[in-house]
């Protein structure tokens, strides 16, 4: 994640937000992603920080701060960006999508306060909003649907900006099984195959069986393209060998 | 965006969805981003196809395809993921995060049908919903605070999904300023500046102020760092012309 310092710096302005659950999901987006400022202008109901929507971030919504022009509510900040869906109107200003905009935010964010506005449900922001924007962004969504509920688009928005580019690139957690492991699993399983009469063949030490090559390479093919773990493979082995012991006991049983 | 022939081969599965409000939000999601195939298993309540928050994607909830099983709504893909906030249950699959889950879900459905499960807002996906995956993902959230509203959780994954890694870097459209449109800025600078009186001299020519290398030099270096697009060059250009011929005009007016 993004370290805590920078994030900090972020002040997420929502303008004239109608719905007292998008400002809601909107601070549990936030507390998910580590953003703890929210800033409202203008809020249509005023008694928005009872939201439930604001689940596991009650107290960041409690401790959101309320103004009445854009002005104030970014006056602290050296760089403003807008959001917009960039629909009929013709833009003034230069707009980034959002993953390139959120790498100049996050240089930023090193070392100043950054707002990020987002405008109302229905007519998102206005031009009067946008003049005091440095620069807007938008999130990259179908042409022919554009406008984003206010709680996903901010949640999309802080996802990209915690998105850590550092890391994104680790290698996933596999541990692979052993050769010798896999070479044990392709044994059991032509001990199996020939026990169990699949191979045609009367039951013969796999010592034996070394000799039906074919056989023996198309389950040695078959066990390596399951790509195990190395438990699942010691879980696999463990299961084959009590089958493979219960059954050759049954077999021994005088019926 | 993501061809939409391998958008179609992507089913999102919601497993017992509790809010119609949210099964509305993901499908307006859906439809944001350019996925069409939803799937409900066992909605808590029945009637969520009138959700008001499918704003813009009315039709694609009223086609949602409603399944009793997981096995059932997930019978025809061949890939099967599930989404996981990573609680205190120990997790028997491997984990994937968003990022490197979505580069190997867009390479799957260039050919596969996959299914993308999320789990209900009250306690996510079950185990036995787990039993049905191939592997999980999640979302990197702060460690204190991973549990994500159900339709936000489906707009970031698809927006990932959907996020297009060919151009993600592209560089901005800004067509820049030439250096002869910067260095009539500089030279009208001085003149204005020498003109006001700001260089305490008397109005010169330009050609003559050349000697006052020191102020010039600081000048275009400001205009440089202004880092001006082509038209807001001409728009700067334009306008300082004007304050120049009007000063000068009222000037040579008798008072």
């Amino acid at each position: 994640m993004f370290p805590s310092a920078d994030s900090d710096r972020l002040r997420v302005v929502l303008v004239a937000p109608r719905n007292p659950l998008n400002i809601g999901a909107a601070a549990r987006a936030m507390s998910n992603f580590g953003f703890v400022h929210l800033r409202v202008v203008n809020p249509y109901e005023l008694a928005f920080r009872e939201a439930r929507s604001a689940v596991g971030a009650a107290p960041l919504l409690a401790q959101a701060k309320e103004f009445k022009t854009v002005a104030e509510a970014v006056a602290d900040c050296t760089l403003v960006v807008g959001t917009t869906s960039v629909g009929q109107r013709q833009l003034q200003h230069p707009v980034r999508r959002l993953d390139q905009a959120a790498r100049v935010l996050r240089k930023q964010l090193a070392g100043d306060r950054v707002a990020l506005l987002f405008g109302s449900e229905k007519r998102g922001l206005s031009n009067e909003d946008f003049s005091h924007c440095h620069w807007l962004l938008r999130i990259p969504t179908r042409e022919d649907h554009r406008s984003m509920n206010l709680g996903q688009a901010v949640a999309v928005c802080l996802y990209e900006l915690a998105r850590d580019p550092q890391t994104s690139m680790k290698p996933e957690k596999h541990v692979p099984a052993r050769a010798d492991d896999l070479e044990r699993l392709t044994s059991l399983l032509l001990d199996g195959l020939s026990f169990s009469g699949y191979l045609k063949l009367r039951p013969i030490a796999s010592q034996q069986l070394r000799s039906a090559a074919p056989t023996e390479e198309k389950i040695r093919r078959l066990v390596h393209r399951l790509r195990l773990s190395a438990t699942d493979a010691e879980l696999t082995l463990g299961i084959l060998r009590q089958i493979l012991w219960k059954s050759r006991q049954d077999n021994n049983c005088p019926q």
